[in-house]
């Protein structure tokens, strides 16, 4: 099987995120995330993806899912989803998911975020994004749960990439719909 | 908000389709399937989304939830997600769809179908859908359940187009994922 050779890491952010009232919250994980990311990163020859929760509840449920599909049952039922899970890493915060990339890269990752909102400051354009990934690699893709990844993460990272339109204003996309877009723009053919 | 103008259709088969021994099924109805590829066609400004059962308690089930939504205190609570899910139709045939669809336009569809094993046939690359979809309209796409449509249903089309592939040859995405990557590569920008 052939590798792209880019260095290209996502994290899936459930600390800190908003709620409907934009207030800051932790999200539930969502065991099917877990699975649908897992596989539309393993597409994308995506290094490791990181579920990225400080509630230790929550990592253990995580946890739970990728034993079954990876060293379970599960993955001798399906051996493509244990491909895909087998990269997914459970870690309590966006500094412990740079530091692991950080180790294995011997070098700290680029910031990439996504946002379903235009911000005042500028977005990045796919076209940059690609060429980004091609030289400058490695790079964290960060996608966030419930309504979105907080200012905080935002203010931490170095891009945040246009948001996914379509030829209508509805921008409503699970955000399964969205890390599977984003990747076939970035890193797709 | 501003249309797209382009005539496109979309349908989610689960009748004919395989399952893993690649025997003949009905597939059960995924509610979430509704929800994801409904907010995903809104997002790129598909007409109508059929969801294509000829099993009757699915149909039930289907057209429950969809009530829930659209008519019912779902859609009070979530008015984005009304929006999209009122576009789901849900239909006992592939035949069924293409008549609705003769009906609103006057015109026979175009059946483009996807599927993720390349064909001896040869496919369709998707610059020539992009092409066919705003030249040709109306267009039908349509999205295979389980192990993916079938043959019979694969004879009956026009055209195929390209299985998706990311850097790798890893292709088992879901179909919510292709789905969102399909529309995004068809009408997308």
């Amino acid at each position: 099987m052939k590798g792209s050779g880019v260095r290209l890491y996502m994290g899936l952010v459930h600390y800190p995120v908003y709620n409907k009232r934009f207030q800051t919250i932790a999200s539930a994980i969502t065991t099917l995330d877990l699975h649908d990311l897992a596989r539309i990163g393993r597409t994308y020859d995506v290094r490791t993806f990181f579920a990225i929760t400080p509630l230790e509840d929550q990592q253990v449920l995580a946890r739970r899912v990728l034993a079954h599909w990876v060293q379970g049952p599960g993955g001798r039922y399906n051996p493509d989803r244990k491909e895909a899970l087998g990269r997914v890493r459970v870690v309590s915060s966006l500094q412990d998911a740079r530091d692991a990339i950080q180790k294995a890269e011997c070098q700290h990752p680029i910031l990439v975020g996504t946002d379903a909102c235009r911000r005042d400051g500028g977005s990045m354009a796919y076209e940059e994004g690609r060429t980004l990934i091609r030289r400058d690699g490695p790079v964290l893709l960060l996608f966030g749960t419930a309504w979105g990844l907080h200012r905080e993460v935002l203010d931490l990272i170095d891009h945040v990439l246009d948001p996914i339109s379509g030829p209508t204003a509805y921008n409503h996309l699970p955000v399964r719909a969205a890390a599977a877009i984003v990747l076939d723009r970035l890193v797709g053919r």
